[in-house]
């Protein structure tokens, strides 16, 4: 049992009085409340490291909310929106992620998100992230509604048929190993076969239409 | 990847039609609306079964904006309620809301989720149901805060410490086997484990103040 009282729950209360100002004119306060707290309450079934578990959700709730309004034209949605989406969104869409970040900078918007998100990142994550020195949004996150309806792109890599599917998005299926428990030169092949799609991935979304 | 469009997202479109009717006065169509797709993606991340998705979803989201309202006093709560959580919401969980419903009827209000909901019920689990003959609540679902609130006696069985925790509720952590794989001899036993604390519970429950 986890105590989230006093101390968490006075944490994830300011939060939603934080983000209730952000959206104001956007969402109602009960619903951005609702955000916050249901967000906890998804990272916590899995979140092994209890100890920032009120702030990540806060940042997840605040990720969330702002890719709905966004979905819903309440906010500008200026730049590209890109979700990468594996199981456990701790090694390949976290890396995925990384990588584009790197690349791609301001220009574009950036999520993950997993089916079954892991309890963490996965080990060699933490130091493929390091290497690449973007981890933002580096905490594994299940898959949510809103953030698929923000996309423009959805990148699946090994999660099979959990994505929800909208229309008017670009929809790819990438065949990316899984880096758990890989030798380092295995983590290598993994590297550059990711690199190189998201290269490709930045360059179609780069490219004047 | 599932085809949600257009049958499915027509479902839960109609969906929170009907539920924004039955919350009127209560909660925001946009917010009954955000309970459905949330829902639906909640349950997709796991749900082996996906024909009546939908449909599941859309009771699941009905079940969690009952519990909403009733703990913001909005709708009665005139019963008490109780929460039964495991890891996989397809044995134990399902099992002991079963056994409750049995013995209590319509005098308790019974909800059951996990932390790391399975694919679907564990077959022993679907015997055991059919042989006590309730079933309603018989699908695997992620812990929610909304039905976490809601509660009166918050039941555990084998999930650590993944339930947030709220003032003014009964937490009682239940040393239950889990039936997944078991013998028929030893699921006798753990039926009569269930039974015997399921009956305590109630006593407890019902006893006058």
């Amino acid at each position: 049992m986890i105590d989230t009282t006093p101390k968490d729950t006075s944490v994830l209360q300011r939060t939603a009085e934080q983000l209730t100002e952000r959206y104001e004119g956007v969402f109602t306060p009960e619903m951005v409340e609702r955000y916050v707290f249901e967000s906890y309450a998804a990272l916590g079934r899995t979140a092994k490291v209890r100890t920032y578990l009120a702030t990540t959700a806060g940042h997840f709730a605040d990720s969330r909310l702002r890719a709905l309004a966004q979905s819903m034209g309440r906010i500008e949605h200026d730049r590209p929106q890109v979700l990468f989406v594996c199981v456990q969104n701790a090694g390949r869409s976290q890396l995925a992620a990384a990588l584009l970040s790197k690349l791609a900078g301001d220009q574009v918007e950036i999520r993950s998100a997993g089916s079954l998100p892991a309890n963490d990142l996965h080990p060699e994550t933490k130091q493929l992230l390091d290497s690449i020195g973007v981890d933002a949004d580096a905490y594994p996150k299940p898959l949510t509604d809103d953030v698929v309806r923000a996309a423009d792109y959805v990148i699946t890599m090994g999660c099979g048929d959990t994505c929800p599917i909208y229309p008017g998005k670009t929809y790819l299926d990438w065949d990316v190993e899984d880096p758990e428990g890989k030798t380092a030169a295995e983590l290598d092949r993994v590297m550059s076969v990711l690199d190189a799609k998201v290269t490709r991935l930045w360059n179609e979304i780069s490219a004047p239409a």
